[in-house]
């Protein structure tokens, strides 16, 4: 019960923190974080999560992760949908209490809150195909790192400085394709608030981050499988 | 005695490196540090303070995690006064000589220094619904990674750094609604050099960080309770 | 076999996520995140590869490290070519995939893609003297550095924070003048994609990097040679 | 000789890195770095040599840390003059890299090069008075961390983390007042190429960072006197 509720609330602060510095503070006239401090706030929430609660739940906070892990043969199988429901009810809280904040602003107008989208929803206009390239190979590449940082022969303690900043770089490269997801719980929790068009494009941002996720997992174990000496039982 | 010391020296570096770069470099004409800057000055205060007194004090830099620490049962009652007593007084002396080197310029007027607001003191506008909400979460987050990250199976000598880079994502996330307080040293230092509406809003700096770090107290014992052995005794 | 695609996959991710920043990131209108954001990224992809297969091949993912580090006792002869064999055709798969993302936006000119470059393809106009004064010792200075923190005595498992970051710093220093190579197979997997100008300035790239990691394996060893224990075996 | 050389290129990389990024890429149009990026570099070049030299010379690259360090009882008095002079010519070896880069751009004019100045020679305007308040408490506050987090109770390893971006955090902080020093080594760098007025105003730089050197020295011992066991022997 503890581990959900750590995945819970660390999902929770992926979305206010992420989601929020994009929605309250990177377009603020002149002083504005603009799309380094949106990375930089999405690695730091992971970063000071898996300090945080890392010890209880792994910090998975993502349903790819959750599912990269198992494929990858570091995550029990019973335990994946309990963490995917959590860390999407996590998220959907982050999305409600930034709903909160944002529209304490008398002129607010949310729009696309941080949404995910692709086509003319992309924030520089790329296609579908461009976006599920994109996914597909970012959340790849993040999981490939976590299953690499995580490696018991990697040093202890620095996975968590890692993983975090291995996301602020997927957000440095991907922000203008796809507002960048590489996770379905924190893209669910924009689209519920933006609806519409959020909702009709939330497929590919569990499509393509899960498919990337399982590719991860199968790959990695080409590049160290004899070593595997912590296999979870199942 | 010394402990107070090292927290006397460690908030007045928070309010001199946070609230100073704001005040001289954030607005500074084409190459200022904007609010990523200011956000990354805050974090890398307690970042380095936390190495520096770490093993002096504990580094608490803010009456909001004193408070939060005892509530948790990490900290022993009978020095929450002091600490806070030498928490206000070191603010109070970093943005003496903020006001000192700002006040050099000639053509300098220090306007509403760094102080914290809400409604129209808050930079974006927000709120004192919004306000209250975001000092109070965002309070809680910060105090619960603190817990999570010192606590005794998280991996030791890093949790200066997942802190610091906290406090870092919280202004990221929150400068726009209040200038972001959660520590009410930090807040009472400014308002006191600021006087009128500062100090007449002054109460949600110390009411909402309060609040938002004894929730985090209570919360975090519900994500990991019985291993907890290093209580302090009181 | 296993080291030899981590390092395809390493550099791959070296330039797809530092050139594919520059490219897709850098100049966004307004939130884009400029050079600060593109050595910010560059550095990212060395830290975060550097705790993932760190352990499965060293994590070089530049010719210009393998040679530095052979010349410095530090990596056997006989890997050498295969390495910089595998870097190349990792860096050309990373800049493939970025050429795919880039050209899903309808009205995209790839025009220089992230390619480096002297005089009038300098980003400053810099000449090809300065050009070269800057490769040859940025890339010394890097390998040094990778020398140094990696040196028995120096503090384990915080080398990839240090190597990393320091491909950042020299991002922040150069990439006025060359757009910043220090690795010949970043700048390879760029040239293909422009050809022209960038297939007929490539060499600066490859000579320059290799002569300041040379002129670093040589001079290291007049810092610390006597305890110098870990040589490779050749 | 190799503690007198590892200081030498050490102190090269602090002017060339730190000034040559304020130099060469901070103005860049529309993409360059800012403050935030110049901040960055500097405290980048101590952690990455905190690193790679931290085992052969302790890193001081600062005329100051010896001093203060020598005051503090953690270096020995016969070597601070030594290190001072190894420290000075380095950083003029640096300088002299970075004239020779930014010259090689047709239509340079090097100005003021990357200059320590008060008065009209501030970059915000701010008086002498501010200048050497300024200096005098930053060197204190970054000797004061340096002392701190290389304490044998601080976590072991992590203090060359700590005081890096300690340097980053001191130029977030007083970039607009006095282009920050707090090293006498680095001031004279930039001094010697300017001439005239720099080298006219270069006192402040070496008395007000020894003043708080010395200061730092002084004080810290209040904080944690009784423990201190590696006492240099002199």
């Amino acid at each position: 019960m503890k581990k959900f509720m750590a995945e819970f609330i660390g999902t929770m602060w992926l979305v206010l923190g992420g989601c929020g510095s994009a929605v309250l503070a990177a377009a603020f006239p002149e002083l504005g974080i603009g799309f380094v401090g949106v990375a930089l706030a999405f690695g730091l929430t992971v970063l000071t999560m898996a300090y945080a609660i890392g010890h209880v739940s792994g910090c998975h906070l993502n349903p790819a992760v959750s599912i990269g892990l198992w494929v990858g043969g570091r995550f029990g199988k019973k335990d994946v949908l309990p963490y995917i429901v959590a860390q999407v009810l996590g998220g959907i809280a982050g999305a409600g209490i930034l709903y909160l904040i944002a529209s304490g602003k008398p002129e607010s107008e949310l729009g696309s809150f941080a949404a995910n989208g692709y086509g003319e929803h992309s924030p520089g206009g790329y296609t579908l195909m461009a976006a599920l390239v994109t996914e597909v190979v970012m959340t790849f590449m993040f999981i490939f790192i976590i299953l690499g940082s995580t490696y018991p022969k990697a040093p202890a303690g620095l996975a968590g400085i890692a993983i975090g900043l291995c996301l602020t770089l997927v957000h440095l490269i991907s922000i203008p394709v796809t507002n960048t997801s590489v996770n379905p719980a924190r893209s669910t929790s924009q689209a519920i608030f933006v609806g519409g068009w959020a909702l009709e494009q939330l497929w590919l941002f569990w499509v393509a981050p899960i498919a990337g996720a399982i590719l991860a997992g199968l790959v990695y174990q080409f590049i160290s499988p004899n070593e595997q000496t912590e296999t979870v039982k199942q």
